[in-house]
């Protein structure tokens, strides 16, 4: 059918014309459809059987438009399409940690999928002060695999750019560019400030020359290194879990970019949530200790296994003779050698990605819960400060660290443990 | 019309067929065709006016196959596509350069173009000892704005994704990646050996891990970093001169992707023809000293006229407030050390592409006939000897360059001006 707005009312009638969904609902006569999406640009709607409960799906469908903001601000549909071929390739890659897909349609922007309503989003859990033991394990998991299978270290060369054409998502990278890497470290009208910080705090980002030519070398990385097929949003509001599991979401930031800037956003997004607990474990009336220390191990668990099965997956194709790897006089030690570097270069983009991900989050628009829901406005701000007194660090030294434990205790610094 | 493959008996008819040929023939009843591709990969076509010689064009057409080898290898015509829009943006960017482009059609493979048959390829007139005083002029103009006007130091970021993805050539890649960056240091059906090599000379290249490491580094750039619009072979065969014009020509490669992949190909082949001046200027009963000298003052001309002009690009447009300019707090200051910086990264770049350009050229299918015309193989043996070094030095050690007069001093070493 041709594209038209779907809304609660329609969505029974839709889905019955779907042959698709004759395996999951037994009838359509008594569907509840209630509409959850709290996401900034897609209708997203929960439909079960009240019948029959267990039939049940999450549809998501793009409007033409930018939702959170309303028609005035016209984004294309083409979003759906990256999101559609996305999801396909990560399931495909890493099926435990991508909901099923049931159906999807271009023409109606519609994807058709998996109700995880049994999983929460992960920002508001931490903010709860939940652990998940699994998460490091998964999230590693999701980025070894993704990042790997979709690069030139893989895929056959022609394959591969046949996928970066593919995934040349122009509306949504240039949102990132704008917003993640340009807005928040200039004066800008789409930035807001904690009224709490002074023109200090401002200025300790955006007067700083060092700071601002970094983050313009990682706008440049960006723009230009199409390494990997990546999520592009990957953060903590992405993902989904609960106890045990995981399910990653969303993903029509999809593009060909730097494997760093995945894994960047993860850790950074964690790194806000560190400084966040230092006053958010006060309020729950706890000990610091706990919860921060799992938020700490869960970033260096997370950077560590992903190391060891980028590594792996990387070593057990080598006899492959894929398109990238040589038959080495030194054997295994140059082999070993050519990873290391790599590896060490996509270390340092994660933390450049990583400090441009949380600078953003303090000055920029689009605010993290962990951080801007605090209500002591002078708490915040210390929290901001400490936010940007690392993503500093980390853009401009990026080269400098060797390793995630380096990283952390630089963090712990600036905000220590106790 | 739908694709044929032309012939000499055909074209009169063609061309008459042709609007866009009115403006430049008076009649078409006595034209004479003379066919002179002398390229691997298509064919190419002089037609003249004999009633009126100064009417005359060049016609290019591609062929679904290798011309070189013949229908066994097949070739898509695609490549007639990326050839006509580099043509036609290489002449935007910098008219002088690059031959009137008269007509152009997809669905036929075929560009007509000025005849500049007035003007000889570039490396038999190297060969034979000329000089161009405005060669490094011309290309440094050729290489700053068609590298600077197409990045994303210029285009606004949806314009140049849209640029990107209209130039994704994956099969003439492919090419580049086997013959450049892989056969040549292992051993390979496709690669051939002057007799007078050694084993020891072969094991200098293909034993070498960190070489072997460093070439596959070179490869992974050339496969994902999408930069600029570049022509994708510009050794000294693709370009074109008279004793005071430069045409660059043959643009089938052209992609998207690192700077210094361009600029390395041209200095590379200098490099060589450097080399191989040691053995042919004895030939033509000279002293080394000018000609070589002409040849080092080339390639230093070049970078350091191609490194003014890029930055004079960059700094003139600054105040665009294009997209990867901040306004910074030490102003002019901390502008100009973003440029450098980057400048400085393509300069390890372009050596590193130089570097691979001329290794391949010496084990590779592909050769140079600066040096494989050589006919005394122990006299050719002892230049592909300097070129195995001094690629071997560049790419292992291309960040420890920092000016190209060092890299020149470098060639002295292993040849010396006497």
């Amino acid at each position: 059918m041709s594209y038209e707005i779907l809304s609660t009312d329609k969505l029974p009638e839709y889905l019955k014309s779907i042959d698709a969904m004759e395996s999951i609902f037994s009838n359509f006569d008594n569907l509840e459809v209630i509409e959850v999406g709290d996401g900034n640009l897609n209708y997203v709607y929960l439909i079960s059987n009240r019948d029959n409960p267990s039939e049940t799906v999450a549809l998501k469908q793009a409007v033409p438009y930018l939702r959170v903001v309303g028609e005035s601000w016209a984004l294309t549909r083409e979003r759906m399409r990256f999101e559609i071929q996305a999801l396909v390739k990560q399931k495909e890659l890493c099926p435990e940690l991508i909901p099923e897909i049931y159906y999807s349609s271009i023409e109606m922007s519609v994807v058709i999928m998996e109700n995880i309503s049994d999983k929460k989003i992960l920002r508001g859990q931490i903010i709860e002060g939940k652990t998940f033991p699994n998460l490091a394990d998964h999230m590693s998991t999701f980025l070894a695999n993704t990042l790997y299978y979709s690069s030139d270290l893989h895929l056959p060369s022609l394959e591969k750019k046949a996928a970066v054409a593919n995934f040349i998502n122009p509306e949504l990278c240039n949102l990132t560019e704008e917003f993640v890497f340009t807005n928040a470290y200039e004066q800008h009208e789409t930035n807001s400030y904690n009224e709490a910080l002074t023109q200090a705090d401002i200025d300790f980002i955006q007067h700083d020359g060092a700071l601002k030519i970094a983050v313009a070398e990682m706008k440049y990385k960006f723009m230009n290194n199409a390494e990997a097929l990546l999520h592009g949003d990957l953060h903590i509001g992405s993902i989904m879990t609960n106890e045990t599991e995981t399910t990653v979401i969303d993903p029509e930031f999809a593009f060909y970019g730097p494997m760093g800037f995945d894994i960047g956003a993860f850790i950074g997004n964690l790194f806000m949530s560190y400084f966040s607990h230092e006053h958010r474990q006060k309020l729950l009336g706890n000990e610091q200790l706990d919860y921060r220390t799992w938020i700490l191990d869960t970033i260096a668990s997370t950077w560590n296994q992903f190391e060891t099965k980028f590594d792996a997956l990387w070593a057990k194709h080598q006899a492959d003779k894929d398109p990238l790897y040589f038959d080495y006089p030194g054997g295994e030690a140059d082999a070993k050698l050519q990873r290391e570097t790599f590896i060490q270069r996509v270390f340092s983009d994660s933390l450049g990605f990583a400090a441009c991900k949380m600078m953003r989050r303090i000055f920029g628009l689009a605010k993290v819960a962990d951080i801007a829901d605090i209500e002591d406005l002078e708490a915040r701000a210390c929290i901001e400060r400490m936010t940007l007194q690392l993503g500093k660090i980390l853009v401009t030294q990026r080269d400098q660290f060797h390793s995630i434990e380096e990283v952390i205790e630089r963090a712990k610094i600036i905000s220590p443990l106790q």
